[in-house]
């Protein structure tokens, strides 16, 4: 087997930065952790909240501390750094090789979607937004690791593309019709759902937008460990 | 314009662990870091020596530090925690917005080579690995950020590729074959590059190989930033 995770990423029309982060870090027991955050509001200010929360949570992963803990610790230090005043939401996905599991951690109220065989499940229990309250804790969901499961996860900017034209985002659909292609990588899932979303936002993003896939496949070809990097140059 | 990063990296044969680690992370002023090293040995201390030094330098990068300033701070830590014992090799590529730069670091004996309308330049004058003397400094090289600029950082198992056969690695040909494609990609740069170490050695590395190519070119499509990451799993 191999396991591909693949970002897709825009910032809202007119802002030059991003105020969404995800960093992709190694575990130091194997595996891989992708950790995604929403700093509140957008541009500098909310750049500036998610990268703290990101680098909190990828030094405790490096460091061995589990998912959870890694969580609620970055929630504390945004809580005690802005004394409850600004919120980011976060994501991890963990795959962990010493469980043998994927380990979701949502402290964002946007689902995460995970997918076998394609049948759809969605994890929408309610969680809070990380930095508000001391003693915010994920909510934290395992599965095994095992071929074709696909779990995505994404900020909000792609929930509400199109609310400023009145059209609705069917997140669900278009995750749908992408694991109806063949075998469809991760990197297809994720341009696929910001593709629909830009149509409805008219190319025009009204938010930061963040797409996020992990995908487990059939090992295709050599033992090569690969990463990639796209990122556009201001002219 | 847009920019690509590619890594290609595999663990000696019949080890559990590479020793060299690589991350890419974000600058606070726009621009993007990778970061490579190779930790003295293989396997789980190797891996630890590499962490240590690349956690460090992104950590520091991540706050705003010069990378130069960085690997400094890099060298002494590890000279620190391990009395000057141990030793890693140390690269970093930055793309610098502000700046409008490219800049190389080099604490690795091991060769940068550059490339801009398929002229190669070697960036091989001596330097030293970090983490055996106190304050070992870094040669710094920067480029202007301009279509067609390709760079590639490399450890030294890409060097020794083939050795145990009597074979000799020739990465300067192998780059130039790679760069007469028609706009090859990094990943395709960094793949030839890899395939061709592994062929020396019978498909059983004799080392850990990482192989970095960053590229400049023309925006293709859309602004998206993307994010790929492939893992082969053990079975």
């Amino acid at each position: 087997m191999e396991l591909q995770i693949a970002v897709a990423k825009i910032e809202k029309y007119a802002t030059s930065q991003s105020g969404d982060t995800v960093e992709v870090v190694e575990r130091p027991n194997g595996g891989i952790s992708v950790v995604m955050a929403d700093g509140q509001s957008s541009g500098r200010g909310a750049k500036w909240i998610s990268t703290l929360v990101v680098r909190k949570v990828i030094a405790l992963l490096a460091d061995g501390v589990r998912d959870g803990a890694a969580a609620r610790a970055a929630s504390d230090s945004l809580f005690t750094e802005r004394k409850g005043k600004v919120s980011a939401t976060l994501n991890i996905f963990s795959v962990d090789q010493q469980s043998g599991t994927v380990v979701i951690t949502r402290n964002n109220p946007a689902a995460v979607l995970i997918s076998l065989d394609e049948k759809i499940q969605i994890l929408d229990d309610p969680c809070l937004s990380v930095g508000i309250y001391r003693g915010t804790r994920p909510l934290i969901t395992e599965v095994p690791i095992e071929k074709g499961l696909t779990t995505v996860m994404f900020t909000d900017g792609l929930i509400h593309a199109g609310s400023r034209y009145g059209e609705t985002m069917d997140i669900i659909t278009c995750f749908q019709a992408s694991l109806e292609s063949e075998n469809p990588s991760p990197q297809l899932i994720a341009d696929d759902l910001l593709a629909y979303a830009l149509r409805l936002d008219q190319g025009r993003p009204s938010d930061d937008i963040t797409v996020a896939v992990l995908r487990v496949m059939n090992l295709s070809g050599d033992n090569v460990r690969r990463m990639f990097v796209r990122l556009p140059l201001e002219p």
